[in-house]
């Protein structure tokens, strides 16, 4: 689990044009995004109105050119200077306010220097998101749930090609990491009670602040809100440029600021309602979970979790037992957690509900060597270290071997997460050349992690966080069994047997019993918990003032002397106890996808019209289509025999008999990303019957004998031909079907 | 959708045996278990002690013998005898009252005539539910959520076993239905905001009556607790004949009892808390659904969805359009729902979360036949028809073809389901001699369903619906039609074009809009949808009273003779608009498994310690176990060539090199129900290379090449090879493993 698990977006620069394709901007995106688009109305059954606004993305390929790298120099060198005061401060130990302003100028310094490389930038890709937003729909991969009923921002359906994209990409999910690894994959509940979230955190942490209009009570989030009003002033000529400066100092500093300096700038600058220019509330801190009331009786409060990795956690007693004792050992679990976010936009980014797939790789603290990482150390990532960012450098190419060997990335089961969790992106369809880990930086970091990379995709939206992979050392099951006084350990065999001493306090049962009654059992179970320095201190109260105070839970009893006797003895110990430390890669279903849409979201030379998806085989919802040429009788028996030979070997298909030209029926088995077609057409009919099999990307096509054609497409579909030989091995077919 | 799906138990005789192997009682397995455990206290951290009951089994093959149907004659005669009379009550039009009365002792008289049948049945399965458990929850399928926080009751987490087991029946389930029908699957949204299930009817009718405690607020669901009582008063020795009689008397007739009826015996026998002693309140309409709220200000009410199958409704124009517009399609959904239970008991039967698979399979309402359907006709099931179930009759075997010719099935759309249903259940572990359809009579059938088949599993709980299969006709299309103006329609084309008539009510906007200002438009669109005998009564009134009173929503409008004007003529119509039916298989995933269990708890021939579980090589949640006969590290590369080679083909497999016997070893992975295991021996270590192979159910062994194992269990493993073959193909190994 992780608190700020996928809230995060990070900057990217992007050439913004209106409908008239005129430039208007260049900003940060998220920026534009907020200051371009008015607040959209959440309330139930309102209308939305997006403007037609095409974005042109510019993207960093990790390394820059030497030309581009004299200009950024002076930038560079201002992180840098501001990364080593940041330094010298947490080495000197001031205080913390001081820290956290030189944290925010850092920020800002590192803002500018992304903002001008992305805008440098060789390597420019054209993508139209409208564009691509009105195939999805259109083609039903994913739209607004409840459309009918005016919809609900923040949920979405997954329609008929959204579903086995997302199926599929769960299934190799747990092919690529599930079985490979043999994890132990559970399947917890969603509803979950309260004192579990209480323990993990979320209830007092997992919160965004928001504030509401007096009147109406219209919710905003404050972050937000601060934003856009800032940007809108900014935007207006009449605005003098210190004034502009300082907004867009704030705007930089947003992210680390408190409650109470948020609430000075919203007095300041007397913000009020961006939809009815009401008065607003003073900010209000609201708990992102889902709450409702488990049984009858309204007093089980529960939670719809907001993460699946509690559900791991919750069971690592059972977990282990499975797994005869033995560590490491990694649990897994894929589904769906909710977050009620207070006005979600940006699409599948930002959603209220979505699926998640999380790893929990238990390991003991003293050795977190992986068993396997030999296998991927010569991986090549793009890591773009907490260093890095802090002294003003770019993203570096490595080999995960290398930057486990120089203590970059903080152990091998790290190291070797990080390169498969980038071999399965890759192979879903993630763009390489879109892919980078970031680290955190020591001031975002979860206090109970050690070491975090985040795989992050850029999108047009940015560079977007899509699975966390963090060393969260020991923080959850310390947690859970604080919070219910079940041990949750595992036993280290000792090398040489060890005499420990031990101390225990031994109750005096009946005196107790006879004081405490029915309270006496849960005493003895308390001092039976006791730490060693508890029970140095409980000795010392006894001997000199004759009592102790024993606090447990909310209460407390005064024990006498005479109720109890600290034994202290010496003992020979083969195992020893701990707390298993865990490394948690946890996915985002949802944003991986979307980032696998953007990145094969294509266009036919010289046919704006034409667009597709170039989704890998691996995951494309169906694999093949078949086309008769015409609605032809003769070609019926084939169609049966082909679908039917399809079937037995588990390859998904769709005929398309419709009347439309071949071209026309192509490009509309484009669109849902169909990698091969089957075309049935006379010459099918003559001996040896053949049909032509048609690649999507390059459109090439070969002629097949129709007995060959399942296990061809079978093979294709599932990585175990690739199509280079299948042109080798078959007769071009010449006819063009480009022209619908 | 169904507002009663999985919630009722129906009947079966078992013999309880107590912890010193008594017999105890015969009787309704759902009143035993409630008159024997006593009421589970489910508040939070409470602690729940079971009974360790042993239960032994009877069911019935479909079919009785000779000497039986004797004994069970009169009882027959009995329940047709009432039968009749219902049937003439309804055909007379009876007053409502009387023709409940009636229905209610139809009801009685069916339990005394299947309670005998069940006594009697030949064939008696020793089965022992808490050894079955004790197996499940140690070897972790399945256990209570939240465990080590005291659990909660009705929640439960799948564990590595449960988790791949379900996640394989899914994978058979998409194949089975999804693949082969090419189905269009979708993934919708859980949290429901209200106006949809307002729609549904889930607002206003998905309730269970409870009662309160007036002083604890402790909660009991009204049925169960009027039953417990009523039978802890027949227990008593000292209760006369007479009010046994007419405590019984109650009980059978609890089902079809209102709320003032039920309210009325509370206060006759003077009931109150099992627990406390306390008083009771009234009875209180309890709403099953979980709600919670959208976004932050608290003004969207939403629910967790009580099913999956609303997500498909509200996406029907989408999904038509998906499919060009041509019917007959399917959907289907695969997916989570929640009904919050008042006291959840039975284990995985009854639970507040759980997966559901649903089908909605549209259809046009003219022509419900299935194209598919001559290739299941010849498949037997066995059919408990509402006649026989009115006329005293047992079930009965018949080929579906059969069913559906003689109108039993009402068409062949269902039947084809019912037929696809039973190979997949069967296919997946469930026993064909303890499946049966039964199919609702017209007193339990929802109002908007025209034929009702539920395929229902015996299990020690009884007989629980697993699947049901509606003919739901239009209701819910309907339903959100009239709900969002949104028309969820299809169109057929005509034969022959037709000439109808067509009346429009045409507004004077100019008038409308003086008078009507801002509402004139909601008006004009009024009149657009009003239909025909409106448009003549208005027409009609404006003639004879010179204005019309327009209902709409809440609102009414008055309109005057000038304001509007009725047009008539005729239209050339080449297709017509129609709401579709639906024919839905709705599955509880759950509910399967646990029937699955059930029907594959084994006990080794003379060793009652040593079960087993059964399961199909397909649905089983690993396919094969790789056991080292000991810790030779010569067996370490066979082990690494096995493992890797299984990896190649999808064989799902765990390598158990621990130090125990091989027969212990076999004994674990036959707990998990690892259907192959693989021993690397002496012999294997000598070339040709070769190791055993062992089968769970008959535990023989052959000798197969090492090159070959992966080959041969992947075929064993996915149905495309049989032991038997393996046995006849490869030279058998006759050492003996089964002592440990």
């Amino acid at each position: 689990m992780k608190l700020k698990f996928l809230r995060n977006l990070h900057h990217i620069a992007v050439i913004v044009k209106d409908t008239f394709k005129q430039p208007l901007i260049v900003c940060h995106v998220q920026s534009f995004y907020i200051g371009t688009f008015s607040f959209k109305n959440q309330k139930w059954g309102s209308t939305k109105k997006h403007r037609n606004i095409k974005l042109k993305n510019l993207y960093l390929e990790g390394m820059a050119d030497q030309k581009i790298e004299e200009i950024l120099a002076p930038l560079r060198a201002q992180v840098k200077e501001q990364g080593d005061l940041v330094r010298s401060l947490k080495a000197s130990g001031a205080p913390d306010i001081e820290l956290k302003k030189a944290v925010a100028e850092l920020k800002a310094r590192k803002k500018n220097l992304e903002d001008k490389e992305l805008s440098l930038a060789p390597n420019v890709v054209t993508f139209d998101r409208a564009k691509m937003e009105d195939l999805l729909k259109r083609r039903f991969f994913y739209d607004q749930s409840f459309a009918i009923y005016g919809g609900i921002t923040g949920q979405y359906d997954f329609g008929p090609m959204g579903c086995a994209f997302k199926s599929n990409l769960l299934q190799i999910w747990r092919q690529h990491f599930v079985m490979e690894e043999q994890m132990l994959e559970v399947d917890a509940s969603i509803l979950t009670p309260e004192p579990v979230l209480k323990a993990s955190g979320h209830v007092d942490r997992f919160a965004d602040l928001m504030v509401k209009d007096v009147n109406t009570g219209e919710c905003f989030r404050l972050d937000h809100l601060i934003k856009a009003h800032l940007e809108l002033l900014c935007a207006n000529q009449k605005t003098s440029a210190e004034l502009k400066a300082e907004c867009e100092d704030i705007v930089v500093k947003l992210d680390g600021m408190s409650k109470d300096e948020m609430a000075g700038i919203l007095k300041k600058f007397n913000m009020r309602s961006p939809l009815t220019g009401n008065e607003l509330t003073e900010p209000i801190e609201f708990n992102l979970m889902f709450s409702t009331q488990i049984g009858p009786s309204g007093l089980i409060k529960g939670y719809l979790r907001p993460e699946t990795a509690q559900g791991i956690f919750v069971n690592f007693k059972r977990l282990l037992e499975f797994n005869q004792g033995k560590l490491p050992f990694a649990a897994a679990q894929i589904g769906n957690a909710f977050r009620n976010e207070i006005s979600p936009r940006s699409g599948l980014i930002r959603v209220r509900e979505f699926t998640m797939a999380e790893i929990e790789h238990f390991v003991d603290p003293l050795d977190k060597r992986h068993p396997k990482f030999y296998s991927v150390r010569d991986i090549e990532l793009i890591l773009y270290s907490a260093c890095n960012q802090m002294d003003g450098k770019p993203a570096e190419k490595k080999t995960i071997g290398t930057a486990v060997d120089e203590g970059l990335v903080a152990n091998s089961t790290l190291g070797y997460f990080m390169a498969r969790i980038q071999t399965f992106l890759i192979k879903c369809g993630v763009d390489a050349t879109r892919l980078r880990f970031r680290q955190h930086m020591n001031n975002e970091m979860a206090h109970y992690a050690c070491d975090c990379w985040d795989a992050e995709c850029l999108t047009s939206y940015g560079w977007i966080e899509c699975v966390g992979c963090a060393d969260r050392s020991a923080y959850d099951l310390t947690q859970h069994t604080e919070a219910t006084g079940v041990k949750l350990t595992a036993e280290r065999r000792l090398a040489t047997p060890k005499e420990v001493s031990v101390a225990e306090a031994v109750p005096n049962k009946g005196k107790i019993g006879k004081t405490f009654k029915k309270e006496a059992a849960f005493i003895t179970k308390a001092l039976e918990n006791l730490k060693l320095e508890k029970l140095d201190d409980l000795e010392g109260k006894l001997s000199t003032e004759g009592k102790y105070v024993l606090h447990t839970g909310d209460k407390e009893y005064t024990l006498e002397k005479d109720m109890i006797e600290v034994k202290r003895y010496q003992q020979i110990k083969h195992v020893e106890e701990f707390i298993p430390s865990v490394v948690e890669p946890s996915f985002g279903i949802g944003r991986i996808m979307y980032s696998i849409f953007e990145h094969n979201f294509k266009m036919r030379e010289n046919d704006e019209q034409r667009t597709y998806l170039s989704l890998p085989a691996l995951v494309a919802p169906l694999k093949c289509s078949v086309l008769p040429l015409s609605r032809n009788d003769e070609f019926q028996p084939f169609i049966k025999t082909i679908s039917s030979s399809f079937m037995k070997v588990d390859v998904s298909h769709k005929v398309d008999d419709s009347s439309g030209s071949i071209g026309r029926r192509y490009a509309r088995t484009d669109e849902i990303s169909i990698p091969y077609g089957v075309t049935i057409d006379f010459d099918t009919l003559k001996e040896p019957h053949s049909v032509t099999l048609r690649e999507r990307d390059s459109m090439n096509q070969v002629r097949i004998p129709v007995h060959e054609i399942a296990t061809v497409v079978h093979n294709l579909s599932y990585n175990k031909d690739t199509w280079k030989n299948i042109e080798e091995k078959y007769p071009k077919f010449e006819q063009q079907d480009a022209k619908a």
